[in-house]
Parts: C-alpha cells; structure tokens; sequence
C-alpha cells in the first residue's frame, strides 16, 4: 500500500492517544499533516505537505519548529486544508462533538474521507445520516464508522453484508453497553442470584473506571439507545433516534433533575442507595419466573418496534451468562432457526482505537 | 458502482445456483462473460465481451445463438479470456477442485481477482498458499476467500483486522462443523445427557441432508481441519496442512479401509452401529467430570500447538451450548479477559452465496 494517504486527526484523549500509538505501528502508515486537540492544532507545513507530523512523537513535535502551529480550527478551515493534500484525505474525529460530525456532508464533498467512533452524526435527525451518505456519494468519498457500535465487533459490517446480498433482517437482540452488561451480570450471574447491592456496584464500577466519568450517562440508556439507532438505519429503518421509542432509565426518577456537574454526580451517588429497593423489586421479580434481568435493546423489523430497558431473559440463554461483554444475535431469513451471534468484551480506548484502525486501513484499501 | 466488472463463475452446483440467484438481484451486477459447468463452457462474444449471459436466465441461455459454446476450458484460456476483458476481471470458483485451485497464481498475476469458497488452494502446501497472495500483490489483484470458513461469519476478516492493527493472538478455539455441531449437540445435549444412538443420528442427519453425501467427510475431520489451517495462516502460523497436527477421525478405525464409492458408504452406514459403544464411553467419561462432549479444534499460538477433535467442555459454556451453530472465541493481548466470539448457524449453499456475494462486493467496491 502507498503511502500517498493524508490524514487528519481531531481529538487526542483516551482513544485518540491508543490510535496514534497503534497509528505508529502499522506498516505503511499515511501522512499525518492535522492533528487539533483542544484549541491546538497542529500543521504539516504547505504548500508540500511535508515534513508531517511525526506519529509516535507528535508531543515533541509542538516544539518543532518546522510544523505550524495554530488555535482551534473551524470546519472550513480543516476542509480547506485537507481537500488541497496532494493525495486522498481522510479525517479521523475521535471526539463525541455533535457540531464536528454536522460538518462530515462538508468534508465528504469535498473529497475527504471520515473514519470515526464518534455517534452523534449517526444517530440523531436522520436529515443528518442522509446529508452524510449522500455526500459521501457526490464527493467519491468514504465513511466509515463501524466503532460507534460494538467496539471491535463486526457488527455493522455484519449487518450491512446481510442487507448487500439481500437477506432479510427479521429481529435484532443486544446488549450494546458493556458497563451495563458487567453492572447487570454482577448484580444477577446468569448462575443463579445473589446478594449483590446495585448502588455499591455502580459505586465499584465508577472507581474502576468501568462506567463513564457521571455514571449517569451509562445508566440512562441514551448511549445505548444511540447505538441502537444506527443499528436500526443500518438495516433500512429511517427512525429519527432515541426519542421514538422507549428507552428505560436506569436512574431513578426523583434523581433526574440533578444537575449534570461533578456535585450532581456526588449526590446522585450518596442518594442512589435509598432506590436499590427498585432494582431488588425487579431482580426478585425475575427470580419469581425462573429468569435472569437484563438489560436489552431488541428491533423487531416486521412491526418497526424498537426498546431498550431491562428484560427478564432465559437462564441458560446467551443473554444470561454475560458479564462485562457486549452481544449481538440477529435472526433473518436465511439464519431463521439459530441465529447469527457476535460478542465480545466492550469497548475501553485500546479496542474502539482497533475499530477505527481497521477501518482506516479498509479506507486505504478502498481509495489507493 | 459502475457497472465495468467483468465476471467468470465456475461451478454451477448448490452454492453456485444460490450464488447466481443472489446476484440476479444486487442493483449493478457485473457482467457475466463466463459460465463453466462441468464439461461445457458459456461465453459472452468476442471483442466486445458483450452481450453478457443473462444471470437470471443463463439456463435457457445456453439455447442462445449470440453467446460462444465449448467445452470445457484449462485455466490457461479462462485466463487468456478474461485478462483481455475491457475492464476488471473477477472469477469466482464454485469447485473444490484442487487443480483449479492451483491455478489462482495464474490468474492473479494477469489481474484476474478471486472470490472462492474453495478451501484447497488455502489449506495444502503452504508454497501455494504464499504463491497465492504473492502473484496477487504483483497483478495489482485480490483475492477473498471469506467463505472457506465459518459460512457467512466475519471469521476471517476479524482476525485479519486484529493481526493488521497490531493486536497479538493468544489463543482460538471453535467449533468449524455445523454437521458435527449438530450430531454433537443432539448426542449430548447441553442441558444434560440424552440416551441417543450415535449411528441412528448420523444415519438421520444423513437422510435430512445436514451431512455431505459421503457422512465420513464430515466424520474424518479433515474439513473441520482444512478451515482451522486457513485460520492459522491469517494469523501468521506458517503450517503445512492438516497432516502437520492431530485430527481424532470419528470414523472407527476398523471402517478407514473402506471403498469411498457409495457401496463403501452402505457398508459403513450398516456396520457404524457395531461401534456406538465407542462414543458411548466417550460421553459416559464426560458425564462423570459433569462435563459436555464437543469436536473442537483449538489453536495456541504460543506454543504452536493445534489439534482438532473431542473434548470435554465445561456444562453451561457457549460450547455446550450449541446444536448446528459454527463458534470461534479468540483470546488475544487485547481481548484477554472475555474472549471475542462469533457465532452462528453453520453452512448451506444459500449462506455460504451470501458470504460469495459479501466477498464479490468488497472486491468489486476495492477494485472500482
């Protein structure tokens, strides 16, 4: 493969900082001449693009003096930048900025490719989606995006090959948060129950660094349910995201209008434990039938019905002996009797950062 | 996508008439220019390689005064043929013919690309296998083999990702026989012990058409053993073939001298009953460590060690669980806690077309 690729990286934390390291390593890696953190950005010098910014030493690199230094960039300014290389671009946004990803019509137009964890492009106003695959489209541009659902698991590449050679896809169960999957297979093993107390599990997992910063984004569901929406685009249904269908909150009610800040969080905390009767409730509820609680998002194709929320599954099921991992299983009308299952261990920086390494070595491969 | 593919199919049996139906039906097929069944051969004319064989109705084709008839073609013409098409050639092996199969170098050194699910040219004499992917780099050609493993799960191109971002493979273990899948899981099913005949399932399995024509093939192992060498090889273990590690036949060895002609398999099939007692021991061993008897391959990279053939899995794990599906976990630096696991339901000619046709769009979307 030539090294004839330019690329551009916006976003240098957890994930980002794992791809370049990976970045660093493959064989043939493109140029790197964009590299905007915060409200830093880096530049390979024009008009020759060159010297780039060295991969695994991009810190030292600030120091250099050959490279340019400015603030933060707009979109216009990144597309201007990237769409006069003297090769195929492709932009890397490894954040979660909504604003960034109602900009990827622009950059695709323009010729340059965009590989991405970040799902806020895809999952919300489906006038959005359309706008990004269809520029994609006019600008012979590429967009990939497998790592916004299931880390590393091929589950859109799955999906989409099923749709390409025209199957049908008939219903769709998993478990997309990986924080969910290990709060709720420790709060109830699929062996049996235990005296597990929800809120000082959420607590553990927060200190493990297992959920988000605010837990509170992992247990409302939404991330969830976002994944849940591309999924359903994917297979063909133009829902407009989360707000069409339910998604359970995991948070109690009367906590909701917490504020979103870090003494939001602390007292949300202190005052999580006085609802684990709720869960209790539902974990005795599943004991009662002989089933073990989940927490699961389902497409059923025929009648467009979506959920997410907590669901009581069959001991013994695939669903039940999860704990931490992230599980997929698709029935279509070719896999009509057992379905087709992907599963693996969630996301954490070092795997999504995998995801969108393969995906920018299939864009390589696709525009060399 | 341009309609510019210039298409060779080969083969017209169960995966090759599903293959062909499939892709009567994807929005900008490529140009069918040649059609070989056994003995006779179907070309699109001379110089201008149009018009094409109508995919949908190449049947009644044959009876069709504009497109050229002979007989059988060596690879040395199909390739004469398709390298002066007007645009990229594509040939699609339906055979397990290994002489065909030998002939891929050729092929790809003309820039004719490969999508196959023929496992000989990848599981034989390494030599080929590298002479393979050799003459593909230098005919600028590709080469997709998805479908030699695993029916439509993404085994290959998983663990291709893995090896190609950096990731280093620890372990495999899987179950690569939907037929043994299903003769195991029937015999022993997961949730506890059953009083089946051994002989009597293979005896139905082989009437319901869920083995091959001669049951010994699935039996002997070697094609389960054939698709765990491809595995090795994508992930960097250069072994020779299935004679370089154990392969435990299920067929008694006092039945390995029979004649592989259809007398051979009557007098297997009636004397198989003779030796139940053999697989009976094998389950009563397991029943008494509370385990589940699987055919399983496994591959540990550290120590190179691979092996395929029964083993006492542990009750309630994903393998005792399963009844015809194909399973892969992978253990890798990455996934080191939970393993990455694909699964589903086995084979049949329409699921290894759909994986055919996954193939022949990526080849056609890199190729464009």
């Amino acid at each position: 493969m030539p090294n004839n690729f330019y690329l551009g990286i916006i976003g240098v934390g957890g994930v980002g900082n794992a791809f370049l390291e990976q970045l660093g390593k493959i064989p043939f890696p493109p140029s790197l001449v964009l590299l905007a953190r915060s409200s830093r950005t880096l530049l390979a010098p024009l008009p020759e693009y060159s010297p780039s910014i060295p991969i695994s030493k991009w810190e030292q690199a600030i120091q250099n003096d050959f490279l340019i230094q400015r603030g933060s960039l707009d979109p216009h300014e990144i597309a201007e930048y990237l769409a006069a290389a003297p090769g195929p671009a492709i932009l890397v946004d490894n954040t979660s900025d909504l604003e960034l990803a109602r900009a990827y019509p622009l950059f695709l137009r323009r010729g340059i490719s965009i590989v991405t964890p970040n799902k806020k492009g895809f999952s919300g106003e489906i006038g959005l989606w359309n706008d990004i695959f269809t520029s994609a489209t006019e600008g012979n541009a590429l967009v990939y995006h497998q790592c916004t659902v299931g880390g590393t698991l091929p589950v859109l590449s799955t999906l989409r090959d099923l749709v390409a050679t025209g199957d049908q896809i008939i219903s769709i169960e998993g478990v997309l948060s990986g924080t969910l999957s290990l709060l709720l297979g420790t709060y109830m093993p699929g062996s049996g129950d235990s005296k597990a107390k929800w809120s000082s599990l959420v607590s553990h997992a927060r200190e493990a660094g297992e959920t988000e910063p605010d837990p509170r984004d992992d247990l409302n569901g939404l991330d969830f349910a976002r994944k849940l929406t591309i999924i359903a685009r994917v297979i063909g249904l133009d829902i407009n995201g989360p707000d069409e269908f339910p998604v359970e909150s995991l948070i109690p009610a009367e906590l909701r209008s917490l504020p979103s800040n870090g003494k939001g969080i602390e007292q949300f905390m202190s005052e999580l434990p006085a609802f684990d009767f709720r869960m209790d409730e539902a974990r005795d509820a599943a004991i009662k039938q002989d089933k073990v609680l989940r927490y699961v998002g389902s497409i059923d194709v025929p009648t467009r019905s979506i959920k997410v929320g907590l669901k009581q599954v069959d001991k013994g099921s695939p669903l039940a002996g999860l704990v931490g991992s992230q599980f997929l299983s698709v029935y279509t009308k070719r896999y009509s009797e057992t379905p087709l299952i992907l599963q693996g261990g969630g996301g954490g920086g070092e795997i999504t950062a995998m995801g969108l390494m393969a995906d920018l070595l299939k864009v390589m491969g696709r525009l060399r």
